[in-house]
């Protein structure tokens, strides 16, 4: 791993266990491994370019491991239950530390750092838009599928606060059977309309 | 309105903007406009007994609030998706800043604050078992109910990160029509439960 590779790793980790508020650039330093000055060099912009790149670096992360995950579903209903049970237990293993840390920045950045926040929407736009692709390659028409892709991705980070606050794999568990109940509504209402145009014809 | 209830307030609405890391109790006097000895008189225990306090007075707020819309919803699935609606209008009115502050602190304290993890805890499965009874109250099998329960809060507190990293009523929009139509997929398939046992008899 390179320096900078280290550096952004070493933010990405403290930033999700302490928030990006409560960090300062020399905890990134001595978490690192890497000199204070080393920092400075590659990320002149301070703590906001950091940051900027610990989420980029981060968001691609999990956007690779969820449509890892995701691909290899062979049904919506059944993909959907399955990745956010896989969440609950990698979370749990983690004792309801490392959930997604993106989150917690998003809402510290929100209203108070704008350069973040578009960095945050940015990633999230992205992650709905691959939810989305992924449901509408099950068969499902592209607004209902960026509906549910939406849906995916918020019942995705408000189950892991509940189950970080709880120290619990319920929340992901049930939001993800509830989810499931969704695309098979969406599933059977799309086709019921495909069959009412066929009708009509 | 009391001091003590001035200075809860005024943290409460601090803790929301900038989170819980970023705000000391002198910014917190000074927006209440009390003398900081008052809050050291109140809070003996100092940031974690005020924030304590704080997330109380939020989470029996929001609780009254969300019951209060959801109990005149003659619908279960028409409820989930007004009340994300009126969420997503609320939170536009107020330039995306003002959502639920408490998963923002729910996520800084989560692995560093063990009494406020509690306190968030707390308040989170109350809210949960709320929207279960609602649930319920709509013939919901109790099981289900409280799956729906959680899948209603969790799709809530995703949803408004979003809609504030976004700056867009969309992911509440979506998450609510995705939640309405589980609601229905579990509406329609408890009913055929309870025919497929009547049958049986």
């Amino acid at each position: 791993m390179s320096t900078r590779d280290r550096i952004v790793a070493a933010a990405a980790q403290l930033y999700g266990r302490y928030g990006y508020t409560g960090i300062g650039l020399k905890q990134v330093a001595a978490e690192s491994g890497a000199p204070i000055g080393s920092l400075y060099h590659f990320f002149p912009g301070g703590k906001d370019e950091l940051a900027a790149a610990a989420l980029r670096m981060s968001g691609e992360g999990y956007q690779t491991l969820v449509e890892g995950i995701l691909e290899n579903m062979p049904d919506l209903a059944a993909g959907i239950e399955q990745s956010f049970a896989l969440a609950a237990e990698t979370l749990a293993a983690s004792g309801y530390v490392d959930a997604c840390w993106i989150e917690t920045v998003a809402l510290e950045v929100a209203s108070t750092n704008e350069p973040l926040r578009l960095v945050t929407a940015e990633i999230f736009e992205r992650w709905v838009a691959a939810a989305a692709a992924w449901v509408e390659s099950h068969g499902v028409p592209a607004d209902q599928a960026r509906e549910l892709g939406i849906a995916y991705i918020t019942g995705l980070e408000g189950a892991f606060i509940l189950a970080r606050s709880l120290q619990s794999p319920e929340p992901l568990l049930a939001t993800g059977r509830m989810l499931a109940a969704a695309a098979r509504e969406v599933q059977t209402s799309s086709r019921k309309a495909v069959k009412a145009k066929g009708a009509r014809r």
